[in-house]
């Protein structure tokens, strides 16, 4: 199973996946430039680490010294502080060893990774974005640059591109790697995670587009629980599979899941996933008492359910797992 | 074995003497403020983790990947340039596991270490010495704090003390593994290095010192090939012995080896070495074309000459052996 995406919502996807495999390989953005990462990248120039060091630790195996010390942030007031340790290692290690992929082959043995972690490209990426709602002319489009900016701006975002920000600029490349890993698939999962920053850049490698079009491999879209202010705000469900359909022509999806109570119309999320080819799988993947994030191990029983059903052509909601859309408000709006 | 020191010294000791054993503990001087280990030290308040790196890296295994990362400087002129990569991860354990002695074992596994490093003291200390030479009056003493306040202000050291920079202030105490290392040892090894603040302050820490008078070890002593300015300008190699007796009372030598191009006055030197109840064995040990530098390979030799004579009765200098002291002028001033 390959796992596309970045940040926490990548992190909750392995979280569930290795619950049912140790076969996951993880492929992670590398258009941060925000926090540990986006200083480490801008003072090295290497690929922005905090996204693959997530990655890393959410497959790692028994080994906590190394786990904790590598999400651990130096405090105080100087020049360390708020770098996460695992970031300064791999940063590290991509000066001395060069190849990202040899990188992270070895990080994944010292945390006893069961899988392993890629990059979707060897360069570090820029992110830029069309924007509305940013003036008083409100479908005036700003271009807006970097990931930070991109997450950070309000407004609404239309459309993002992607370039290499790396020594060879241009159209981004993909990790080979990463393009055999999701041609090699049985299941490929996008989502959930920051849409336009984190999830919808892999398709925009254009080898990974091609790769995720061609892959015999069911293809999942995990919906996230609330939009997201300056990226989806107001975006409903089906908004995303629509913005995802546009900066990916010709993908089809075999699957969607979301969150239940994250639904408030569950026909239309229907008809947006069957018009993608797929089929909807709603129900509740919230932590409790935490509406804006997924549990683990809910989300796996989701994956189980909707990679089972595809096996045997069981009926999407069995009435035994199914849980009825609540009559509540709903967190999403 | 046991050698103590710090720094380069240390380093060349501890290459010299995994050629011969695989039983190999170093004990860590743990009061440099100067360099990366000095600006962790500041920001962070921990041990400063260079020297322990160094003595790390000295005993590795086969993994260069580590070696290498853990050895590499960052460039450029951000935040980061000039920290070794090893200093960040090992100050990185220090906060997450506390324990430096489980951090050092920790490090030591992902090296593949033969042997043990161990700090001097768990907590960083304070160096101080009393320097003459630096008015008017030459014989006026002025009170110098910190390692790198020591080694680079000039004038001529006297003595030198240590106190707990740590959050329990006041006297040195000993690491215990350091201690029970040195008392379980069949050798010991003191120097070479920088005399004042690398090799002697391993006898103000009085359970160490302690330690070193009652140990049944036989206890040798590599001096230094140059005298090093800041702290040992203008001394002799039978001073370098006198400042040790007189910062570690009660401590008697079995041998004390030295760099046979390094020593102007040979007889001195033995009866030097004779008051402290061992033997001097002269030799040419530094490395050709540098002369201020150990060669590891002599260095073995000579440890395995003084180690085997001391069991059989060898005499000192074996005609086959003994290289004769050369007529030209030494480096030595």
């Amino acid at each position: 199973m390959v796992a596309l995406g970045g940040g926490h919502g990548l992190q909750v996807t392995l979280a569930a996946l290795r619950r049912i495999t140790e076969d996951v390989t993880a492929v992670v953005t590398v258009a941060d430039d925000g926090g540990s990462s986006g200083r480490l990248r801008r003072e090295l120039g290497l690929l922005p680490p905090g996204d693959l060091r997530k990655a890393l630790v959410a497959l790692a195996g028994d080994s906590p010294v190394w786990t904790e010390a590598f999400h651990h942030r130096f405090g105080g007031s100087g020049a360390l502080a708020g770098h996460a340790v695992g970031n300064l290692l791999l940063a590290g290690l991509l000066e001395t060893m060069g190849d990202p992929v040899a990188v992270l082959d070895e990080v994944a043995r010292l945390l006893g990774v069961r899988g392993r972690v890629l990059p979707m490209c060897r360069e570090p990426m820029d992110i830029e974005a069309d924007v509305v709602g940013l003036d008083e002319d409100r479908a005036a489009v700003r271009r807006i640059r970097g990931q930070v900016a991109v997450a950070s701006t309000p407004g609404r975002v239309q459309r993002v591109r992607l370039r290499s920000a790396g020594p060879r600029p241009g159209p981004p490349r993909a990790c080979q790697e990463a393009v055999d890993a999701v041609l090699d698939a049985d299941v490929v999962l996008l989502g959930p995670g920051s849409w336009f920053t984190s999830v919808l850049p892999h398709l925009l490698v254009p080898e990974l587009h091609d790769a995720l079009v061609r892959t015999t491999a069911r293809r999942v879209v995990v919906l996230n629980l609330v939009p997201q202010p300056g990226e989806t705000e107001g975006f409903s469900p089906e908004q995303h599979l629509q913005v995802l359909a546009e900066h990916a022509p010709g993908l089809r999806v075999d699957a969607v899941i979301a969150d239940t109570d994250s639904v408030p119309t569950p026909d239309r999320l229907r008809r947006a996933a069957s018009s993608l080819g797929g089929t909807a799988r709603l129900s509740r993947i919230a932590r409790a008492g935490a509406p804006d994030r997924h549990d683990p191990d809910a989300l796996a029983d989701s994956f189980r359910h909707v990679l089972g059903a595809s096996d045997t052509q069981r009926p999407e909601f069995p009435s035994s797992t199914e849980i009825p859309v609540r009559e509540e408000e709903t967190p999403w709006r």
